[in-house]
Parts: structure tokens; sequence; C-alpha cells
């Protein structure tokens, strides 16, 4: 079994992800830690209770920082047109949801969860990576028992898709994303490299619906928004970013990988661009020198991954 | 007939470039300018005049600046350990050469022959791109009266060589790089994404340099320290970066390309990475929006150019 949190900022996609882990079944989802980014904080911890509540997970939410790594750092607008002003596709989210929140911030929930299981949390994160900052920052002997960290996150050799440099997650807290990049712990990053080649149609989501139970419907029901935003480039479609990195947890050998440090851009019109030195491979001497080897997904086995993820996400 | 002016910092990958250029039916060479990048500006303009001895080129020599387009910009030193000392593969090439230079710095050269032969120019650049920058900025109206400029730089797809962000021409003057990718005319890139691809190993060298006269003998001999320090990545070879700008000139056919805007980081760890807008994609707004569509080479037929490499250096 894969003990995972998840830290995530619903919005669809994240939606899609969570009902993977919830009915994977060698994962155990032990908590929802929540950031901002698709939505506001408050937006996007409502929804991660409203999921909870919808789709019966026990798996506590904790609430994420409403800050940038830097606080000081600009801010960006949230993508409305993309997830809705609810952040799940404008199906009507009760302002509030009777379900209570963990008492804890999400950093000091990871650090206590972690702490209680050495060695055995996987941190998957599909957000701004402020949270996964945040509790480096406060306890770096994380970074040692933690398995691993896997992120939907980044843009290493194609283009972004805030702009021609940076994808959302990484752009939304470049210092956060470094810092995370840089710190001693295995991260493997699951970006727009793999995730632009999964798609799922309106047809296969209203296929799953009718055979995956209620949870399976509010998540059809939650998506066409989203899909019609991706139509113009993906026909009749929406792409998988945030469930591709939960699929990695579970069917790596379906991602092709290249390891080296990375760092990420904090500064100047590519800032939040994700850059690897791919190990092997003679530089003079830089800032990638002393960071750590890490794995960036190179490639996929779309089909298959798309398979596994109709398969999971209609299991009950 | 190509009307071309070689920018050009000989180097030992420039000196096979610039013997293609001389040695091609199809190209009329009309001017050398130099910039200072494998080796001081001082050493690179005795290189030319040396080449242009050497070998009997009728092409004037223009000396370009000694400093980078913005002259505050931190300076790099030289890489000799790839050219040599000399610059030349340590061949041992005389102090003073007694040729002329033709008496304008290179901008103005450049500016001078733009306007000479309007709309039948193409500059095909190889080195930082310093000299084109100023020419530009001293007289703007040449972007139009430009046929086309084919630049050896950058990494877009791909890892540079400098370091992980960076290719070595774009990284020594980022600036310069990024001012003549957003002016009005048609920018080339031939960069990493596909010189990489391309190489000659010492018994190629060696069979060209039975057929191709002296020139050739020359060129075989000044490249045997830079194979030396290729040596690690392509056994017993050398990577044809520069010359496949050349070859671009004259068989496009054997690129692939895609279009889109391109702007070069100028600032923090990603200084001198070149990151192109593809055409078509689409993004949030940017500092690409209003800059022109420029070409980037993104794959390369290496055995058809190679083969066409080879039969140009022993033309005589």
């Amino acid at each position: 079994m894969h003990k995972v949190i998840f830290d995530t900022d619903p919005g669809v996609d994240d939606a899609m992800a969570l009902l993977f882990l919830e009915r994977h079944p060698d994962i155990d989802l032990i908590g929802i830690t929540t950031a901002f980014g698709n939505a506001s904080i408050e937006t996007t911890t409502r929804n991660a209770l409203y999921l909870k509540q919808q789709w019966n997970i026990a798996a506590p939410v904790a609430k994420g920082s409403a800050e940038q790594f830097e606080p000081s750092r600009h801010t960006h607008p949230f993508p409305a047109h993309i997830h809705g002003d609810d952040g799940l596709g404008n199906i009507g989210v009760p302002d509030i949801v009777d379900v209570p929140l963990d008492p804890r911030p999400a950093h000091q929930f990871i650090i206590d969860t972690v702490k209680a299981h050495p060695g055995e949390i996987t941190l998957v994160a599909v957000g701004r990576m402020t949270n996964l900052a945040n509790a480096l920052k406060a306890a770096p002997e994380i970074a040692g028992l933690v398995k691993e960290v896997i992120i939907m996150g980044g843009a290493v050799d194609v283009p972004g898709n805030i702009n021609p440099a940076a994808e959302a997650n990484i752009h939304g807290d470049p210092e956060a994303a470094d810092y995370i990049m840089i710190a001693p712990w295995k991260v493997v990053v699951v970006g727009l490299d793999v995730t632009l080649k999964t798609t799922m149609s309106r047809t296969e989501l209203a296929e799953l619906s009718g055979k995956g139970g209620a949870p399976m419907k509010l998540l059809d029901r939650l998506s066409q928004f989203y899909i019609d935003f991706y139509d113009g480039e993906v026909k009749d479609s929406m792409v998988v970013h945030d469930t591709c990195a939960c699929v990695y947890l579970v069917a790596r050998e379906l991602f092709t990988t290249r390891g080296g440090p990375v760092r990420v851009l904090t500064t100047g019109i590519g800032e939040g661009k994700t850059i690897q030195k791919p190990d092997g491979h003679r530089f003079g001497p830089s800032v990638w020198d002393n960071a750590p080897s890490q794995l960036v997904c190179t490639d996929i086995e779309a089909d298959a991954v798309m398979t596994l993820v109709k398969e999971t996400l209609v299991r009950q």
C-alpha cells in the first residue's frame, strides 16, 4: 500500500486525481492538504471538504497557506475561466460544507504525518509547492523521512502553459518549487512534457459516469466547464494533468524518466521555468552542480495510463 | 547566388564554416565581420585575417566590437580549452598577419553593405550577436533591407552547453541576442537542438585533407585540438556547430523548423536561455506576444547535411 498525502488545489483535474487516489486499491490516502492556485485557498479548501463529503473520503483535510513561500512575491489572478468561479466547474458547490477541517495548517499536518510514518509517506503535490516548501523550511529533517515526492508541475523540454516559459503550478510559486527541487529528497516531476499527452473525452467520461456510481457522476458533471475550456486544443476532451502524478505512484513503468538536478527560474521573463541538468552531460560550473538528481518524466504511455485511469475511476 | 556577410569568432568550427562558405558554388561571400567569444576580438580578428590569407579569400574582414551590447554586462573567460590559446587549435598562428583590415568597424560594414544591396544580403552569424545588435541599433532601417539572418546559437528544446540553460553564443551576450530576435527581420535559429546531431570524425577529416588541397589540410590540422576536447562526447570526432548555419542557407530542406517569437533570458540563473512561443499555441499574455515569429530548427537530416559539407569542403 502506498501511503499518500495529497496536496491539491481543487480544481477540476484535481478532483479526478482525488477520486483516482481514493479508488485505487493499492493507495492509502491518509491526508489531503490544500493549496491556492486554481482558486483561492478558501475556495480550494471548501472544495476539498465538499469532495470528501460527497465521496465519503476518510482522510482529513488540512488547510494550506494563503500566501506564497516568499510572501512579498507578486500574485496572479486565479484562472476562473478554466476551473469556474467555484473552482469545480460552476456546478454550484454550497458556500459552506459541514465537514470539520484538521486543526493544523497544511505544512504542520505534513510534518506530523511524515514523522509518524518515517520512510512511508509519498507526497503527491499537484498545485503550487507552497505547503511542501513551508513544511520543509519548518522541519528540514522531514526530507530524509519522506518516501518520495511526486509533483504535477513544470515544463522541461516543452513550452509552458501560463506563458512560453512556465507551467502554472511552478509559475504560481517559483521560490517554493525551487526550494523543494534542491532539497535532499526524491522528487519526480510529472509535467507538461507528459501530461499534455493524456486526454479524456466527454464521451469517455459519460461512459464512466454510467458505471462509477454517484462519485463518478459528480466528476463527470464538474468536468464539463473544464472541457469547454480545453475544447480548442483537444476536441471535446480535457487534459488529464493531475491524475498523471497519481498514476506514476502505482505504474511508474508507464513513464520514461531522465535524472538530473532541476532548478526553477525565479526572476525575469523566464520566471517559473524548470530547467534540468541531465545527469552525465558535461557543462561548465553552475548552480545546478550541488543540487540532488531528481527525475523528470519525458515520455508517457498515454493509452495505457488512460486505461488504468478509467478502470480505477469506476472501482467501487 | 546567396550574398553573405559572415559574422564569426574563429574559432575552429568557425574555420570550417568559413571554408564551406568560400567553396560553395552558390554562395558569394562578400564580407567577414569578427566577434569576440571563442577568443578575444584581437585573436579572432587576427585569425580571420590569417584564414583569408591562407585560403585566398577575396572578402574583406571588418573588426567587431570588443564589448558586449550592454558594456556593463559581466564578462566570461574565453574557452581556450576548446579552441586553443590561439583560437585555432594551437597550430601556431603568427602574431601578426600582413593582410589589411577593412577600415570600418564591423557594425558599420554591415550597415553599409546591407544598404548597398537592399534585400539581397543574408547575415550568417555564428558568434555572439553583438555586431548584429550594434548594427541594428545604429541603423534600425536595415532590418527591412536584410534578406535573412541565420544564426548558430541557442538551445530551445534541449539543454545548453555553457550550463543547463544556455548555449555559449547567446550566453555571451544575451541582450544582443534578445535584441536581434525581436527585430522586424527574419531570423533562423540553428542551435544545439540540431547542431549536436552533426559530427565529423578525425578519419573523415583526414580523407578530406587528402582531396581538398592546402586549405583543407590546414582545416584538418587546426581541428585536432578541438576534436580532443569533444572526444569525451563524440568518439574521435568534433561537433559541426557553425557550418550547420551555412548549410541552412543552401539546403534548408534538410532542416525541420518551427515558427514563433523567440526571447532570450537576460537575468538570473537562466541567463542566455532561448525560449520560443510556438505559433498556434495558446498562452496567457506575455512579452513574447508582440515579437515577430522567427524560425527555430528543431530537427536536421544530419547524414545528408554532412554529405553536403564534405562535398563542399573539397571543391576547388
